[in-house]
């Protein structure tokens, strides 16, 4: 029946034992969308254009946090991740930041690439919070996942918001 | 005019200088929310009438986030915080996080409560995703902030989703 | 002889290379114990039955802890962890403690067992010490280790303190 | 009545706001011992004479991890600790650790003292554990504490173990 | 007589105790330089023209690398920086980095600002190795401080290298 | 042609992708000096007879760095380090550091090297400051590294500064 893995028999919380799993290629990529006010959106276009130091700060901010998945999410296995990028791109009132993970190993990167989208997210926030309190991040979710034994997810259409 | 404090006249990333700011009470209150099947949303559930450990790893996880808010997000102020708090509550297809920070300092604490609720959620989508690939992380936003120069803030009323 | 493999010949502190050992399953398991007064075990033990937080948060701090063993003793190698656990045993005037941790790599996960054990003592007595400030930590000792060039070793049965 | 402070009146972790506690001077005291055979005692007492790097190392690494105990322990406060020493002892069979921590601010610095002493007896261990691997470590208590609203606190005699 | 301060009477590594100290406002400005062949200058100069990603990133991980500094430098104090800052000058055959840092404290933030200053330029390197193995990082060293009880200083003036 | 590998096509900063590189025997050596007064060098150097302390806490600063070079440097993979060791040498009106680490891995460790060269000079600048605050940091360079697709380097001969 469907449980909760990190959870042993007595449903205290551990983490799950990948030793019996193979080395593979895995991948993931996630995605998530900040909001603002025309103001804030506009500064940070702006900024944007001629040094790029807020998204700059923001993709740096979220592939440092990859890297420190392990030590933020108290079950998620340390991992020498082969690749993370993170990417911006303006859409209507907001900002689209997607990020992909990479590994050859014994466990999947969703965690690494949500980490990533959602630490970028925060820095995006706390750069422009001066000109707009009231920014929300929202649809933070797992894309895409390949490799590994569950294998290969891709997530389901939605009707635009 | 309306401008990103945290870059400079040149539009260079910098922590902004807070050393003329006084020493006040400072909270903030954030909120975010997870949605997901209802196999996981059952399962969380239930594993949590006896033992707790998928909330309880997410408070805890959402509390040593707040700490190390710092270290992730690059131009946040190190703090040191008076209090935090992460409670969750059940609410239709999901879970609402809120979190709370409180400080006596020179700066506020709205990032400490941003980062705190990020964290939480993203321990339970860990702890849950076996069950449901597609959970969605959104809404996370701040609630209200008190003290400090710019006063309290609370967040608009909104239409439900 | 019998020599500190952690000094070179000079008697300076080094990482030990551990790139000619071969990559096979290590694991180990250490155990503590925290004594305490009547009035902080009973606290303890009647909060964990509905919701399991003091032994819940010990738990998350020891898995988050083990991940994080190479940044706190000096000379230990960083490992990608397959998995750790933490369990709890109410036994007289006290709480036992047991960590167990494996690896598919180069080297033991021994200081990783015994730095879980470690850190979940620390915060089960940082959340009781309002009620005893004389609870003392102890026995806290490695039970076996399995795997590696050394082979398996299991600790020497010992006659009750 | 008796109460866990880090529990609130749901028994939910939570980090206590000390923020209407009053800034003052604060120390801590704390104790432990490793005991260990005839040859890794000799190892380590001897390769202390010329060059002391197992006793530097875990001085070094208690420093430290006092300076991280926010980090560890998920209910402790950050602090801006002022001082933290480790001192080391040969007796009997074994050796003391001794670690002092002091601050000015708002909550005690227990568990930075205990931390430092865990984390250099958990080194001392590590360096010396390919001569010994039964070491056990014991004895780690709080020894004294002293200012905040609670007062001053020394721990009770104790007959010889 | 001079002494090293973070040695105690025996010689021995401690944390110096600021307790006593008054909390005053303190500066330091700390600069260093990294020289490099003409091909890996000349593409971070024009990768810097439109995007600026070398150098922003090396500004962020610059000041995280300042709020970090007590995790790396054994006996460093945790601060609460009040301002992070670090800038880059194309000069001759290189870059020059300099960091300014500062605090309201009880201790200097000299080694806040160098500690910036060492991260930038390590991660300048990081990002052009594969153009020019070679490249020598120098000069690093601290340019004035302001604040505290031993009061200003201002590095003297040197010849050309 | 000559590029910047961590830059993508559009110039943005990514952790380049390591996936389909072999895993092989790497290892990197680094060098880097510190130059003082009269005065910091004897107190050093007479410090380093009974106890050394101060190279002991360099060294062990240095190797823990290393460790950490990943959470330091933006685009640095996390590393399974097998080794890491750093040497002192005292020379002329300075000390020479020289830092080596190896790895079985699918990227080369020269940060780490580096890393470990620049945060032991930091920890003998925080040591040595109170005597001379004009110290200077040099020199930080590669000297050679060994495997890889890349294949091995050695610095070039330079003549005496």
């Amino acid at each position: 029946m469907a449980e909760l893995t990190h959870l042993d028999a007595d449903g205290h919380a551990r983490m799950v034992d990948v030793g019996g799993k193979g080395e593979t290629r895995r991948t993931a990529r996630a995605g998530g969308r900040i909001t603002m006010n025309a103001a804030a959106l506009h500064a940070i276009r702006s900024g944007d254009m001629p040094k790029g130091d807020v998204l700059a700060a923001a993709r740096i901010a979220g592939i440092m946090a990859a890297k420190r998945t392990a030590d933020l999410i108290p079950l998620c296995h340390p991992l020498a991740l082969d690749s993370v990028a993170v990417n911006f791109a303006f859409a209507g009132d907001g900002i689209d930041v997607t990020a992909e993970a990479s590994l050859s190993g014994r466990t999947g990167v969703e965690m690494e690439a949500m980490t990533a989208v959602s630490v970028a997210l925060l820095t995006i926030y706390d750069m422009a919070k001066a000109l707009d309190k009231a920014m929300v991040i929202g649809d933070v979710r797992l894309l895409e996942k390949r490799g590994g034994k569950s294998g290969d997810w891709v997530a389901p259409l939605r009707d635009p918001a």
